[in-house]
């Protein structure tokens, strides 16, 4: 069997120069890249996993299908899944489906074709048998536990937590934005949210909102002070939405957190940027998105799993749109 | 030559479905496709483009370079990108390079590796020369004219209309924030300002940052009221920038923006829900994409290119955080 070295000696180029090619590390020239390819093509050389990979032509790409970008939740998910993707010297291919079926299945198409060697769907609608006769693993993200690899945060304690903060400080007409109804996460800490409202005293009423959109969510805001104009406490279906409702109640003049308390879901990045500063209950996005990375580079490279579904914890973030405790 | 009646009857499928295959619309069976690829392959059959490339296994991918989608300029770019290409049946590969050198020459590498067809760059420190040797087209997004094809928006005017719009509201006393010095369009926009503020009789000042993230913009947001205290207009870089100083000002106890009127730049979705909402320049960002891969697919396709550099206008966009003009 040939050596590195008579690959490196055949392409006229330093070993190190071959190592970097079959690791795919640290720039090559594209000619010397091919001198070196063909070397090995030559030679038959086949040295570890990734020169077989090379040699076999299979791709480094990944296919990752999300909602919408433009939703701040998916940048920070999708950047935790770059980052740890390219650790490996895998890559992303990247398709928006705004929650149709046909771009969904149009883009697990595509990406198969394209030689992807796994995906990750964090698509709300995915109906798990699209992805059941692909050869490739794939990875759910973002959709709670009712896949066999699914990667999510606890959604339903999120929701209890977000009910028992508010009443802790003290709202007692509270007004609860039940997400999406094809969104699982949101319906989950929907029903965390009613299971600790039903079991205290406090009055609540629920709306429900069908987007997760900046412009819908100005009309929800809207509505909700139309229709329960003397709430105390508003449980967000998400941080956007909360930054909408708190817009619009400081419009009407409400004075926050003092008569009214608003507690949002994600923790994005502008969250703690607005006045006030957004109280709200943590998922670990970007950690989020590295942990479904992980998870299908081992499902590509066959290695044993050890945990298939990985729950990981929400916390709140106490800022100033909810009163201290008491 | 066979026709596409042959290759349907030998795949034992109906010409739609070849046609969908060939078009690469509408979703299909992967074995099915495997069929009418194998028949397309033993009749030799070559009706179009679309199927010459198939048939040449060249691929339909771009590769797309960006500082850090975690930027909530960027998702919306590169959401125009995206619907742009998935009309004409491409597909993005996309990479952080976080203005390292380093993971921009080695995503340009890959992506060449991996057979994308074009490039669209969207990096800030980007040398033109990394792209010049490559064999497909690039678009240079978001960097001003420098470039052979590029697409961006009139920075240079948007900076005087940022100055114009807080000297005819009253301001007299501007702080003006200066961008990143590696990223070109935040250098012409602050050009633009200055030359309106020279001409003008009003006093000014500048603070230079080095980055638009969040955490840091906390920062400069205090360093601005510490230096300048009695500061009535702050030109800020960017959105992100403008929301951490509105939020420093209102813990202040500023009055906004009866003492202190704010601008922003770029018109992100969440500047609208800020409460006073941002007063900004508007940059079309969804329509920047769209228009980087609308050219990009002529270079692709060899087309006669009529306006290699395409250059968008910019607009004020009057919210709350500037005073009605007097």
């Amino acid at each position: 069997m040939a050596t590195i070295k008579q690959v490196a000696k055949l392409a006229g180029v330093s070993v190190a120069t071959v190592s970097r090619v079959l690791n795919n590390s640290g720039y090559v020239q594209v000619d010397t890249r091919k001198k070196v390819e063909e070397a090995i093509h030559k030679l038959e050389y086949i040295p570890n996993e990734v020169a077989r990979s090379l040699y076999k032509k299979e791709s480094r790409l990944v296919g990752l299908l999300l909602p919408d970008i433009t939703n701040p939740f998916f940048p920070e998910l999708a950047r935790g899944i770059e980052d740890e993707l390219q650790k490996e010297g895998f890559y992303l291919l990247f398709g928006n489906c705004d929650e149709k079926l046909e771009k969904e299945l149009n883009y697990i198409q595509t990406f198969v074709q394209n030689n992807v060697v796994g995906l990750i769907s964090a698509i709300n609608l995915a109906d798990k048998s699209n992805y059941e006769n692909l050869s490739i693993p794939t990875v759910f993200l973002d959709r709670g536990s009712e896949s066999e690899y699914s990667v999510f945060s606890d959604a339903k304690e999120g929701g209890r937590i977000a009910a028992r903060e508010l009443i802790k400080r003290g709202s007692e007409k509270i007004t609860v934005l039940k997400g999406p109804s094809h969104v699982l996460p949101a319906q989950e800490r929907f029903q965390g949210t009613i299971e600790v409202l039903a079991q205290s005293n406090v009055d609540f009423q629920v709306i429900s909102t069908a987007s997760f959109s900046f412009q819908e969510a100005k009309t929800w805001a809207k509505e909700i002070f139309k229709k329960y104009p003397d709430t105390d406490g508003i449980i967000a279906s998400n941080d956007i939405t909360a930054t909408a409702i708190l817009h619009e109640a400081l419009i009407q003049g409400k004075i926050v957190p003092d008569e009214l308390q608003i507690i949002g879901y994600d923790d994005i990045q502008q969250s703690s940027l607005l006045f006030p500063s957004l109280s709200t209950i943590r998922q670990p996005i970007y950690e989020m998105g590295k942990e479904a990375a992980k998870l299908l580079i081992s499902l590509i490279k066959r290695q044993i799993i050890e945990e298939s579904q990985i729950k990981l914890s929400v916390s709140f973030v106490e800022r100033n749109t909810t009163r201290k405790e008491t």
